[in-house]
């Protein structure tokens, strides 16, 4: 049995009456025939092995059926022969037919109604063998990705160089990126699409870039490295503070722990350091209730990964928050986009982070900053935004660190960096 | 003035009344925050001069005015600071306002609107030189694509490996693809997008890759070159036919010719190429008539390029053809996406090709077949499919080849393979 039968099952078993998923379109460009990538639904990937443009997979009655589009002479021309019918069904294990043949089940319901949703969250939370072995490849892609990044780095080129070096890496694979690549010298812009700006010898370069397979399974690494190849001072004692936040969530992350629990591990960490170099000022405990921290990491310390790099998050808040629990306003934990309890088979990002953003430091209705030590902060000036994340399996005793291969600890990012 | 008012200004002399220019927003790609590289249309980016999702052009009066959505704090975080908004303005030569002060024109025309589109294809038909420096650009970028491919290609690696060196060319001048890239063995499948096959030591392999500038402007090239460096007899023979096919369009291209004629030209050059060689048995111009030559070269000979790689085409076959002209539903001529008389300031590719597609050698309803000598076309089996593509702008006295630093005799060619 292939494993998306299995899964075909496990979710037929969960749903009563038909079920219908799209494999969905790729959308157009700047005109209707150059068309972006397609990329299948999450969804269709997981239960049916492989994306294939406008397919649907029908389940009714326990059994499944992919309908997949006629082809016309013109495809034969422009797109090549169609597909073995008889080897697509074995490697799917369920038949395949036109969906010209119209399928009994034409309204059955998709992963926009609630049940049929909450059946693919359980079944997709937990990651079973082959799922395990995607974010594996994923892992491995993506680490090829940042040793490239690192090598090719070196004071004078611009960021996009960078990017170059570490894309070109997934794509000799058959693979993509996951999500827009993030490679800049201004880290403290979280989500930075700009990648223009030259490497100057004193920036740190932070990238988050990761692999996505040809099966759709993610990777999603930061690694933040000093351009000429070694950290300043104060940029290592803050990347070491970085670190140790990084180790004490991911130390957090095993079976029945609260997600919210491993983020505020990160944030205990993160505070403590700050606290040692005399950048807060205060007792730990109190600072990260009153979000001290959130000052300087302000987002999550991590999410789902899985087939989409946060795992299915076209349902919303669902996968992320179970029934009970929402996401808090507190300014230091509303951007946590995950809050179970964790369970073997789950994988989540751990990505804390210490950037200084202008936006936040210079709002005078933040909470904490009057436990700043400016003078002190500013003497930190050589350092924008550091952020360090790794891909974290939940295993029956604790955790495996997916993308353990890649260098982190400083000494290990200098002697990486090919200056 | 910038290039950009002036095109403005020319606009507006065109069009009586209100005239509204989306720039669009980015797709999502498997869930709503995951979204494709945003892409402006390109009507608007030529008129503005730089994408800005979300933004609408308003001409009203002769007077320019860009809205761009307005930053939450929240943006602030993610995205950065917004772009100084009197840089931008100098840039683009208009005032820019808040999206949200409503436009005094909410309801005006756009490109879906007749005269504006026809307005609209008047002006970027003809190349200024602002559009002629973005070909230019996109022409070196496109140059540095094919040459790191022909030095990546090896027997043994994946068609991926080549497309991987290809693209980083492209990504590392802070470029993207304008189309997505073909690089394949099997260049019979026109628009081939798989890139997982093996390069056996006597394959062709065919790369159409061209380079989208910052700006907006499109190369779109290709050139077919031997795995292992050396072409056979049969290859080079075939690969100098399609080549002098290529010669006799380009050579037709200038004020005035009509572009089925340069069509034809190339027809032509091949069917004479073909019936030396022994593949076709006849008279050239009965066999061109005939669409005898559609039967190895089934598309059409370029197309209109600039902002967009197939320009304008989100218009249809407006921009392609004028007035009183429209696709002929001939096999040798329906595929062909332009048929204006040629003025200077137009950029077109010229793109022969020979292939051997089996939905069309082995369909007994196509004209021709009887002229062919299929023992003799059989000793050409180590020939799926060749193209040599290049763009070419047409000038007051003839025309200039903008891609003509790559690569394309047969000599040259296998010098620059990396074996």
């Amino acid at each position: 049995m292939t494993p998306f039968e299995t899964r075909r099952r496990r979710l037929a078993e969960r749903v009563d009456g038909p079920i219908r998923i799209p494999a969905g379109h790729a959308p157009s460009r700047n005109y209707p025939a150059n068309r972006y990538p397609f990329r299948a639904s999450s969804h269709f990937l997981y239960l049916v092995g492989e994306g294939i443009e406008g397919a649907w997979l029908c389940i009714e009655g326990g059994r499944s059926t992919v309908y997949v589009p006629g082809t016309t002479a013109d495809d034969a021309l422009w797109h090549g022969p169609a597909p073995d019918r008889a080897e697509l069904e074995a490697r799917i294990g369920c038949p395949v037919r036109d969906l010209a043949d119209p399928p009994s089940s034409p309204a059955a319901p998709g992963p926009e109604d609630e049940a049929v949703a909450q059946a693919l969250i359980a079944l997709r939370l937990i990651h079973d063998e082959e799922a395990i072995t995607g974010l594996c490849r994923a892992a491995d892609a993506t680490a090829a990705a940042h040793l490239a990044g690192m090598a090719a780095t070196r004071p004078g080129i611009r960021e996009w160089k960078v990017r170059a070096a570490m894309e070109a890496e997934l794509v000799a694979r058959g693979m993509t990126t996951a999500y827009p690549s993030i490679v800049t010298v201004h880290g403290e812009v979280l989500h930075n699409d700009q990648h223009h700006r030259v490497l100057e010898a004193g920036d740190l370069l932070l990238a988050d870039v990761g692999a996505e397979t040809r099966a759709g399974w993610a990777g999603d690494v930061t690694r933040t490295w000093p351009v000429a190849g070694r950290f300043s001072e104060t940029q290592r004692l803050l990347y070491d503070v970085v670190l140790s936040a990084q180790a004490a969530a991911i130390s957090a992350v095993e079976p029945g722990a609260r997600f919210r629990d491993v983020h505020l591990a990160a944030a205990r960490a993160l505070t403590s350091g700050l606290v040692e170099l005399g950048i807060l000022q205060g007792d730990v405990e109190s600072l990260v209730s009153d979000d001290a921290h959130a000052l300087f990491f302000p987002h999550g310390v991590g999410h789902l990964i899985g087939l989409d790099v946060h795992d299915m998050e076209d349902l919303g808040d669902r996968a992320g928050y179970p029934s009970g629990r929402a996401r808090s306003d507190r300014f230091g934990l509303c951007h946590l986009r995950l809050d179970r309890d964790l369970e073997p088979g789950m994988a989540v990002t751990i990505e804390p982070g210490f950037y200084q953003i202008p936006a936040i430091l210079h709002d005078p209705r933040r909470a904490g900053r009057a436990c700043v030590d400016w003078a002190r902060l500013a003497e930190f000036g050589d350092v924008r935004g550091i952020r360090i994340e790794d891909d974290v399996l939940v295993t029956q005793t604790g955790r495996e660190v997916l993308t353990g291969d890649i260098p982190k600890l400083a000494s290990e990012v200098e002697q990486a960096v090919g200056v």
